[in-house]
């Protein structure tokens, strides 16, 4: 089975970005907000919105189920307050459950949390909760910045985030650590600040010591890691400046990175510079980058082609494309066993 | 010959922290500050400085020649105003500048800038002209982000720096695009903010067409281009996206990367990604990771064995060791054809 675990709806129908920009034109003229029941999607619409996007593309490229999650750079934590997120994040996870009950082969959910700058984290806690309860979602996106590009929050090892990380080690939730939109024009969204992010939050966990807090804590994160890998003897010299032990055990217990890495020597050096075991497949597909690369004829996304042609074993390919995912997302391996796989 | 094109005077006497400190002092507490004049150090002080640090370590290295800036993380030009930072300025450069005068063979300087946050670039220009007429400087470094973390200035192809590019390019000075210390909790100094920069400067130029309006301005990116090669797939595809020519075309005829990875698949994979005319060698030692690696008992910052080891002809080392910094940095050109070399 191939797993993808990195897959947003950005192909939701026209309605929901309508229903969006009411919302904001509201909070902009101090009108009433829309409410949730005024955004009204068939059936018919999601299947379509999937059958001839990212499921066909699945097929094509033959994987097999895909972790979604609400569009990220639509999440946009920084407009509004904690009230606006929260119905936001309502309705895009919904949709995300939906999804998941029509194709329930081939998705499965995670929830975008309604976060809000300044807001105590705790108060994502009931979105969670019932997203894992009643949806039965496998995983979370957490946004370590969503002011948007302006860092206004502490870092992941503060107590800040504390409250969160009991009830995601409590049902055994990882967290994508995954920002939005930046609203900082010194940051191109998905060319600098996703990949900032990652890079950002490896460090802050690697100056900090949150998984003696938590053992059991897990983040994945995305983007191949943003600069990591490309400078893991940077992060291990900075390591042992700091007096940590060595990042495989310091870090690899805890933090897992995904494939979206658009190129073979990408993929190449991320596969051999970290362990298997903390490597797992994704596309982010339909995503980012949407193009064919001329240089291969083929997606720069069907990140699948690069795992193939690596210097990989069977059974480290396997490890990448299913084993990691089953033991990173609890969830999901007992909703697979639960369904015979 | 071996060029180094990213040193520091990280290992500066005490004497000029402690000014700093004064300085810094005076500023919290309202009292006058230090006078320039009040730091005295002597000749035998920096020689002792360098010869025990840098130039130990680049005889031990056989590199010949290095591009000598002031420390990066002190330049610090959050703190203060236009003011503080050019008196701060002034000091740090002509300790740079009697370090090339004490070694001329080793030290070639280049400057930093007086920025300020919110401040107007031109305010630089006497600083810069003055260590190009009277230093002999080869470059300078701009900070994309004088407010330490947050931000602040506009992104790089914005109008607001053009009265600096129009200087550089009248003098040919390149400028190394490098940020200082972070104020903000979120970024690491070395591990997160540097990086970011690196990647947030390359991907400013993408979205743009600076290079349009200043076809012979130059940028070197350091740390091997933050997450730039690593990702060099992602952002061929999103200058696609963005109807943007070729990067070949598009950037790499302005801009560079040094060779500040300290491991070896990072310097493969750089050098398999980035065309060899754009890749230059440094070290930037003695900086960000001081230690011995202890899976090749060498020093992480010793890039010239990554260098020596990759895949490369001797002509393309030669271009990385020496032709393209010759090339990048007119002037350090000329000067070594006036010495004959």
């Amino acid at each position: 089975m191939i797993i993808d675990v990195h897959g947003h709806y950005t192909t939701a129908p026209a309605a929901l970005g309508l229903w969006r920009d009411r919302q904001i034109a509201a909070l902009k003229d101090g009108t009433p907000m829309p409410r949730a029941s005024e955004l009204r999607i068939s059936d018919d619409e999601l299947r379509e919105s999937i059958e001839t996007n990212q499921l066909r593309r699945m097929r094509e490229r033959g994987s097999d189920l895909t972790i979604f999650s609400p569009r990220a750079s639509f999440m946009a934590h920084h407009i509004g307050d904690f009230e606006v997120s929260s119905t936001w994040a309502a309705l895009c996870n919904e949709l995300c459950f939906r999804v998941s009950q029509l194709f329930p082969e081939h998705f499965i959910g995670a929830a975008m949390l309604p976060q809000s700058p300044g807001v105590d984290p705790i108060s994502c806690l009931t979105e969670l909760e019932r997203c894992v309860r009643d949806y039965g979602f496998v995983g979370i996106n957490l946004n370590p910045d969503p002011s948007g590009g302006h860092w206004t929050s502490p870092p992941l090892t503060d107590r800040h985030w504390y409250p969160l990380y009991e009830t995601m080690v409590e049902h055994a939730i990882p967290a994508m650590i995954h920002v939005s939109t930046s609203c900082n024009a010194c940051f191109h969204t998905t060319g600098a600040h996703y990949l900032n992010a990652d890079t950002t939050a490896f460090m802050q966990c690697l100056t900090g010591d949150l998984f003696k807090d938590f053992p059991t804590l897990r983040f994945l994160i995305p983007h191949g890691g943003g600069a990591v890998p490309y400078h893991w003897g940077r992060f291990r010299g900075l390591a042992q400046e700091l007096k940590k032990p060595l990042l495989d055990e310091h870090l690899l217990n805890n933090i897992f990175f995904d494939t979206c890495v658009y190129h073979q020597p990408g993929i190449d050096l991320l596969t051999e510079v970290i362990p298997v075991k903390n490597v797992l497949f994704a596309s982010e597909m339909i995503g980012a980058v949407r193009g064919v690369d001329p240089t291969t004829g083929h997606y720069y996304d069907d990140t699948r082609r690069y795992i193939e042609a690596a210097d990989l074993t069977d059974e480290e390919r396997h490890q990448i494309f299913e084993g990691n995912a089953r033991r990173v997302f609890g969830r999901l391996d007992a909703h697979l066993r639960r369904k015979g796989l």
